[in-house]
């Protein structure tokens, strides 16, 4: 395995681009090759058997990239797919759920935490096992958010039918006095300020992007597995982005929230592979 | 071509079944066979050339079942894909605009016309054109309304927050003085009665599904391929449901919205065609 190949990163379509900004935040050195699904976007209200065969397909096209690494950028994906494509692979992937949860149980000293996140992510009970399995004794409320993501889509991140929205779907958690919650979806940390409205300030918001690029950066610490040429590569050669449509929305969308310019997004047939 | 083949009808997902149920209404003779692209969806806001692949890949698994006709039940798809699929097609496609375009035209009677739907259906301005080929001089306003789906999909048909966005998305298309506007996306019927109250008794609000069906009898009719068997055959015979994901919760919805119960849903891999 070469040091020097890039990570992969994939999502559903924009969402895991707030994980790769962690990633180039926090391991400065390492490639990305990012691949957003938008033909077949929303992932989260999908059947587990079609995420886990997508995931197959995005996997097997970042490979012919040789990436050394993959995260799974998309809680729902992490959720469904994570532990299939891991038989299976023979190189490192991970998810964003471990991380999340992780970071969760640290938040919370009453032991009671909430997730939220699409159907898929929140039926699939995978960050309640998750963080069980880490804290036994805790309780975790699990809320799917559908509205979320299109109202984050809309641009409506201060707006009072999100907040309406938001009160609505948060009471039931706000009723149990979690302390610590999870953002369970790449498209949340958008609406932060609203949802912390909501919580209010006794609650800790987790986003699992960030614990996700320390996990990677420890994962390739302890594999020896660092780039060591990263640095000096023009940002259009460290950073690749490939979709399967909307390539010029894409763009767009990644330059607004990365910290350099996205100058080409290519547009690929994902159902070929 | 056989007289006795069905009616392939298909649309992203459940809400082509408005469409299929009037054609069981007004062509009750006719035998359907049904697919809804649940592992895809949605269709409106993803690119022309993905939308007629997509199309493309369900025609040919339609034609796999023999179908006579096509009906693409979908505003997106009909929008983008209808007059490429019809150059390679040798049995008649029908699609919704034109049918919604003409009782639009219709029910006009100051030439000012609305048409609602996903971005892109309106951006393709599909609409907008056929309208102005029937009647040279009328004026359309054309709207996209992306929330719509997800409100009608959360179930919040009778809901404040519905009533909200109405207000705000239709508010322009008041300010134009419009006297009909074409539900132009198949989910919306089911939000008919906010989008009558935004609007006001004064404009009538036109359905394409009813004049789909109408269109299509027409259509056999003049081709003598009316079916005489579809009478005395079971429903479940009758009437064949295939998708690409979500079987069940596809049934259920199928069954609160058709006539019959829906005892059977096929899934099926679409990317395979």
């Amino acid at each position: 395995m070469d040091k020097n190949a890039a990570i992969g990163v994939f999502d559903s379509g924009v969402g895991g681009l707030t994980v790769a900004r962690e990633i180039m935040r926090q391991l400065p050195e390492e490639k990305i090759i990012y691949f957003g699904d938008t033909a077949r976007l929303p992932y989260g209200s999908k059947s587990k058997e079609t995420v886990i065969r997508f995931s197959e397909q995005i996997i097997r096209f970042l490979r012919t990239k040789d990436v050394k690494a993959i995260v799974i950028a998309c809680n729902t994906a992490s959720s469904f797919a994570l532990d299939e494509v891991r038989k299976v692979e023979d190189i490192p992937i991970i998810g964003v759920i471990n991380a999340g949860a992780r970071a969760a149980v640290a938040a919370s000293k009453n032991g009671k935490i909430g997730v939220i996140g699409t159907e898929g992510t929140i039926n699939s009970g995978t960050y309640a096992k998750a963080i069980m399995d880490m804290k036994p004794g805790v309780e975790v409320f699990g809320k799917a958010c559908p509205l979320f993501v299109p109202l984050v889509e809309e641009g409506m991140f201060h707006d009072t039918v999100t907040d309406e929205i938001s009160s609505r779907y948060l009471q039931e958690l706000k009723s149990k006095y979690i302390d610590s919650l999870v953002l369970g979806c790449t498209h949340y940390p958008l609406i932060r300020s609203t949802i912390a409205r909501t919580m209010g300030s006794d609650v800790t918001l987790v986003n699992p992007a960030y614990e996700t690029a320390v996990q990677l950066r420890t994962l390739l610490r302890s594999m020896e597995m660092n780039c060591d040429e990263g640095r000096n590569l023009p940002v259009e050669e460290k950073y690749q982005f490939f979709v399967s449509d909307m390539a010029d929305k894409f763009r767009a969308f990644a330059t607004a929230i990365l910290p350099d310019e996205v100058k080409q997004t290519i547009k690929i047939n994902i159902e070929e592979y």
